[in-house]
């Protein structure tokens, strides 16, 4: 195993940050690996926004199912997935373009990710923690007006960086499910009742957790699944995608 | 700069391979990679479908917009947004869970691509090139049943892996955009038409292709954005986004 192979194997998620600044020329090198990762036919279907106002900080950690240790982060970028800056460049030049569609998005949105999850790695490379903010799909409304996204602008993700705590460090890394649940050879499969119980049982045994393995699904459906900020984020998400309809 | 950031920095897309099988215990490496990615609450929205039957890799080269090197890939992965699995253990242990929506979607798709990014950095850390197919949104009702996908799935990316041939050693990297038309602070920009202009005119100078920006513009919605497989991508998708709605 070499070392890079390492570092992806030993990342997790940093919710704490040690209060230290990270280096405009790091906060580079960082930036520069999402500009390095593969994009769609070259064409970098995204735009990155570096969100260095406290005040704009505090208010996205609000929207973002309230996690103050976002407004703590030294580093915040938000991944859009942009279709609007190549249908401006065509409209601009006379092309009468027609409106981007669902799938134009959902290209946009995996080139965002393919650079956020560089950035990732780029920067646990330097000794840089992160975390994603999947919520950042929240509050619509409220997010495209504060962040000032135009139509064809969806926001994919936003990462939180920071030089971890000692706390942080030494936290152990959650158990992932196993191999037999998640691949499969050339085919779907849909498991039966047995093996989702096994594949929950194995991962409750691991993390030491112990609770019985349905006990666990139904905990989770409750307390994410069903609960308001996914629900809201179902809501939210409808509405950027009414743009590509 | 580290070795990580390197490779990041020098990674680029590979389209044509030796004819070199990849050992079954460096598959496992990659594939592992992938499930170390951080994941939405830990819950590993996504399925990886192993490609190993060549009849099967034919028939996808096809559907795939016609690439037949997709074909000839020694490794082909398709990463699957997945949200079956977990609705389905909802459903087997009564929790009488809602239909998921375009929020789950979408924060599914982006698990599975930030774990097929993972996979993409690893195999390139052991020499191994690798190359993203977006076009596997096309042909949903085929697709679908070739690759026995259940309503709440949706592939959100392809990727073959393969050593690369010199040719493709040598081949140079393209060059990405400026920065200053892709980053912005704290708020979105939309740029005016010279931006626009200069954001082509410069890449087109480094690559020496010097063709007019304009003309680069027009050329490329003609040639991808209004091309018959990215209508048909918009429609695939639509039919896969129906179910999350």
């Amino acid at each position: 195993m070499n070392e890079v192979i390492n570092q992806l194997k030993e990342r997790k998620s940093v919710r704490v940050f040690e209060d230290k600044e990270i280096d405009l020329n790091i906060k580079e090198e960082i930036i520069r690996a999402a500009f390095e990762a593969p994009t769609a036919g070259n064409m970098m279907l995204y735009s990155i926004l570096d969100i260095t106002d406290k005040e704009l900080k505090t208010k996205l950690s609000v929207l973002c199912d309230n996690q103050p240790f976002i407004a703590k982060a030294p580093m915040v970028l938000v991944f859009l997935a942009d279709y609007q800056r190549w249908y401006d460049a065509f409209e601009l030049n006379e092309c009468n373009p027609r409106r981007p569609g669902e799938g134009d998005i959902l290209l946009a949105c995996a080139d965002a990710i393919i650079a956020a999850q560089n950035t990732v790695v780029a920067a646990g490379s330097l000794g840089i923690g992160s975390c994603y903010i999947g919520d950042v799909l929240e509050n619509c409304e409220e997010v495209r007006e504060l962040l000032e996204l135009p139509e064809f602008v969806l926001p994919a993700a936003m990462l939180v960086y920071g030089y971890p705590t000692q706390q942080q460090k030494d936290r152990k890394k959650p158990v992932r499910f196993k191999k037999e649940y998640i691949v499969f050879e050339n085919k779907y499969r849909r498991l039966n009742k047995e093996e989702h119980e096994g594949m929950h049982q194995i991962k409750n045994e691991k993390t030491s957790i112990n609770k019985g393995a349905i006990e666990g699904i139904k905990a989770l459906c409750n307390r994410k699944y069903m609960s308001d900020f996914s629900l809201e984020m179902n809501r939210s998400a409808g509405e950027y995608m009414k743009n590509f309809r």
